[in-house]
């Protein structure tokens, strides 16, 4: 049995239950494990754990691009797509609106309305602030969890330029960059980062002016960076709104999955998002072991305010909380006399 | 003596040289020091220890808004009008497109050169991606060091939508949202999500047609918000380009310190943004430890394809390898027998 992460966690019985549940296509005990994930609830870690064995079979499609792109629509295009292929499909979308507006549920009804709630389909956005182990180390559970539930297509759409959007981005097998003609010089300034993250290129509204240009830069910038022998990013074009091109698009997804498993890329790609993956599951796991167990919440804010107010060295005081926690002694393990 | 965090750390008398040189005012050893933190090398620590004494004194100003804002043509404004009151001014740029661009290090410059290498003034830009500390959590670091070098007015620049982008801008004692007439619906509607963090709105490029639309919609938000008693964030128009309006948002910057000050907040944003740079330290810390000493980088891939591959739970792995290093039995610590 896995030992608990918490003092209060729920009975194994009622999360073998929730799993079983949501494994059999109740989409409100899929609702309700992947709210204990993103509050980081007890029990979790066997939500999780009872999860896991149902995952890593489906295909994972990142897709990120600038706010004002069509990334949505164009998600919800791909989903339509997929349903009629007969995929289960999930959607995991990350939203960095919806915090404070709590733009996440609101965006999650108006787009289920446009599927009349097709049972094949779930759609789940996400908040981009307070989770405890780090937004796309979030994101992948939810994810792993969503999977779990029996769909074979998940796409994972948020906004890209930070940080945290690549690194979720790096949870997908393919991972698509959605351009858009005329959104300016500062934002198309934004395609030199994501170069290397894209595996397809979509130039969306692709019936404006400044497609070709679009195009014809993304070309300029493969050129010049040498690829060299691996996989070069084709562009897609669509316009979301009618639907254009997302059949292309589909074909070019598996295209792009297909080279990467006969180069052994899906396979490392997996694991290098799995090393990521359990760094971040280690770190929490010891801060929440330092914070919960070994030193209260209260006992950090007075570290907080003696620090702030200059009496106490932070780098100190951290070195000195570590060591505590690993029972490290500068000279060597001690060993009990027996003498 | 602090214990060093590393195998190969600097010797002390090194880093105190070269804290020293920083507070004596060559830039070349704050640049040092700067890399140092960037790259956590060893002795990172140390420095940050030996610039503790030397922060806390000076106003750090957060500046945020979406990619053509005009945020950094601003920051240069603000800089120049500071360095004008004789203030010491350091600017750390967090520029999302640098790290496959190498775009930080060419802007660098190229601001620098607008400033005729004041010694008064110091840029660092930052690119957002490699931190093994997080990206907030080393951008306060690095925040820290420029201080310590004696700057008395610390301007935090960042491109605002991710979490990353919020919590930086949560390290500052006061913060500047910049908006622009015309962006575009989609990108007003970030607008909504700084609403909670701006204690003062900038409406830059307000020469622009729609200037009055934007400052009417964030008056409409305020009124719905119900802020209450606290500081009411002011609405300040500038024209970056040509320095207009920017002598009001320095005295309007100075009036909300001050109320800070007064009400007790400075404190309390101190103390809980201390309190979050603890937490992450104590992460960075435990990780360190694990991965270099306790189980190499090598065991670590290991695990990650055998989970990859699905033959590994990660969560029972987790598990395991935390209880490993901290020592922890279920069934109680154990106890030498000693017969």
């Amino acid at each position: 049995m896995l030992p608990s992460t918490s003092d209060s966690a729920a009975p194994a019985q009622k999360i073998e239950n929730l799993v079983e549940r949501l494994r059999a296509g109740d989409s409100r005990a899929l609702a309700r494990a992947i709210s204990l994930v993103e509050n980081d609830s007890s029990g979790v870690a066997e939500v999780l754990s009872a999860c896991f064995p149902y995952t890593g079979n489906s295909l994972r499609i990142g897709l990120t691009g600038a706010p004002g792109s069509g990334k949505s629509t164009l998600v919800d295009q791909l989903a339509k797509h997929y349903r009629a292929q007969q995929h289960p499909v999930g959607i995991v979308a990350v939203d960095p609106t919806s915090p404070f507006t709590g733009g996440a549920i609101l965006g999650d009804r108006i787009r289920m309305q446009s599927h009349h709630a097709d049972p094949g389909l779930y759609i789940r956005s996400m908040a981009t602030r307070g989770f405890l182990g780090g937004l796309a180390s979030t994101t992948a559970d939810v994810a792993s969890v969503v999977e779990a539930s029996g769909k074979t297509r998940l796409l994972i759409e948020t906004v890209g330029v930070g940080q945290d959007e690549v690194d979720i981005v790096r949870l997908a097998d393919v991972t698509v960059v959605v351009l858009v003609p005329g959104l300016g010089d500062d934002v198309q300034s934004i395609k030199a980062g994501i170069l290397e993250i894209a595996d397809i290129f979509v130039v969306n509204k692709s019936d404006r002016e400044g497609a070709d240009r679009v195009e014809r830069e993304i070309r300029t910038m493969q050129s010049l960076g040498g690829h060299g022998e691996g996989w070069v990013p084709p562009v897609v074009r669509t316009i979301a709104s009618t639907g254009e091109g997302t059949g292309t698009l589909v074909e070019t997804i598996d295209r792009c999955a297909e080279w990467l498993r006969q180069h052994g890329e899906l396979e490392k790609r997996r694991a290098d998002a799995w090393r990521e993956r359990l760094l971040e599951m280690i770190r929490r796991r010891l801060t929440h072991e330092l914070v919960h167990h070994r030193m209260g919440s209260s006992e950090l804010q007075t570290y907080a305010r003696a620090v702030a107010e200059g009496g106490q060295d932070p780098y100190v005081l951290v070195e000195r909380l570590v060591r505590g926690l690993l029972d490290l002694h500068s000279d060597g393990p001690s060993i009990p006399s027996c003498n």
